[in-house]
């Protein structure tokens, strides 16, 4: 069985943190409280005999220089916990402990798949308050309100919210063969889905068919939505999608991709199960390209072109 | 035969703008170029015997505050010219001209439906410019570089890409009965369908789950995508979903709603046509409320609940 899309499940209720006017002080005074720890751009692990986790009773994790409330998981409060890179050696002070990165931690499923959505949402939560201390409006200072759900500016009044990228993601097919490409700086042998954020202005349908347009050359008719993911570097929606080509004729874009070509449905077999005969590969399955090319391998029909 | 969903026909080429170094200096320097002004916060138009225009000769817009190159028209490059409300009385002494915001001018249909997208694009735009002006993560000025296409920090050289949000917009239903709930803000009468942002680390299809349980407490089972729009108002990315509802009882968040409730199918057609004997209606065929709504009325097949 392919494992679960990476950070699709969050099991956090969060209706209550978006509705209530303070919920942090609530969370921190419940005894019950879990938190994660997000260190510098990292996630604090605790691996024991039968697996990892990333939840941690709120208590011992003391210090840090942020806090927000995440959600209730099954009526308990879940707090994010952020520290700075030098709190590392502190954290570690306990035996299991480890700090890892995100992404590491997803491809090596070190946790429970339902955590690794609650991973997500912190780490892009406080990505984006380090990145927004001041106000894009007038350039005063900002500061955090509503348990970190927002920021207010000190001067304007300007209010700030989360920031979420949409991007499109499309495995462009015709027949079968699939269009993929590859940038720079991907694993070698990678092949990925082609993929761009949605400009303004511009519906989902319409940006599929201008970054493969502008990417390769190709022409894309009809697009059909397949499934979504948020992507907490630092905080994109990946859309998915199916992209019907109607031209094959290459033309790369040599400043977004390193290369890009068509593949036969056999040989993407090959590369979802890592048995290429030259190594190729696509990405692996915390990845949505993963599965939009598993269902395209799998469900697709054969068609003559 | 409906209206088309607002603001999603674009015909721009954004492929040379994107992948350009500079190309506003090209744009400015071609004598065919066209341009459309948005004046404030409104939009510039031409009205004449046989209906309005939006795309003026860009070298009969002088004087603007800021111009963006925003693509290809059929070759034509389309600019947009940016000009603060003190410019209206000089702008409006050429017979015709008519300044109007954008919602109003998509609802009374004034100008072609392509032309819609293109202003949408360009309000987007200036509108993110304008309240960008300072960097969110040092507080310094920032500039904008490749032709508006960016705004990078003069200090801590942090570059700034224009925002998209994505919001999920719901038709609910159940068997022969929809939800749709209004705001205070909206028209007497109208009603139209839940909606709210994509939080951080959320899937589509949870954020549609989330909203309709916080503003309605109804839960929601499956969850199919149907059709997207860019909101100009300031730079949404509505992305139209059919939600089956697993529960009728309503638990109406009034700091969110001032009314939902459960509508027949007979009613809606009712409302869509504006022949609702209590005057209640649905948002207009520019929305794509309207949209996931006669998509309901037209095809859902009735069946029992």
């Amino acid at each position: 069985m392919p494992q679960p899309l990476g950070f699709t499940l969050n099991p956090l209720d969060r209706s209550t943190v978006e509705g209530e006017a303070d919920p942090l002080g609530r969370f921190e005074a419940d005894r019950r409280a879990l938190s994660v720890a997000i260190v510098g751009d990292d996630v604090l692990l605790r691996m024991g005999e039968d697996g990892g986790t990333a939840l941690f009773d709120a208590a011992d994790l003391t210090g840090a220089d942020e806090s927000a409330p995440l959600g209730l998981l099954d009526g308990t409060p879940v707090l994010a916990r952020h520290f700075a890179p030098g709190a590392a050696e502190r954290l570690l002070a306990v035996r299991g402990r480890r700090i890892l990165d995100l992404r590491s931690t997803a491809v090596q499923g070190l946790v429970p798949a339902a955590q690794l959505g609650i991973l997500a949402q912190a780490k892009s939560l406080f990505d984006w308050h380090a990145r927004h201390r001041f106000c894009a409006n007038c350039g005063a200072p900002t500061a955090p309100v509503q348990s970190r759900l927002r920021r207010d500016c000190s001067a304007c009044a300007a209010q700030h919210f989360p920031r979420t990228d949409p991007v499109a993601i499309m495995l462009v097919a015709r027949g079968d063969l699939c269009l993929l490409g590859r940038q720079v700086r991907f694993p070698p042998g990678t092949y990925s889905c082609l993929a761009g954020f949605i400009s303004q202005g511009e519906t989902l349908e319409d940006a599929v068919r201008r970054e493969v347009l502008e990417e390769t050359g190709v022409r894309v008719g009809a697009v059909t939505y397949q499934l979504s993911q948020p992507w907490p570097f630092p905080s994109s929606l990946m859309i998915g999608c199916a992209a019907q080509a109607e031209t094959e004729a290459l033309t790369i874009d040599h400043k977004e991709l390193e290369d890009a070509r068509w593949f036969e449905r056999g040989e993407v077999g090959l590369m979802l199960e890592r048995r290429h005969p030259d190594g190729l590969a696509t990405p692996p399955p915390i990845a949505i390209a993963h599965h939009l090319l598993r269902r395209w391998y799998e469900e697709g029909s054969p068609v003559s072109r």
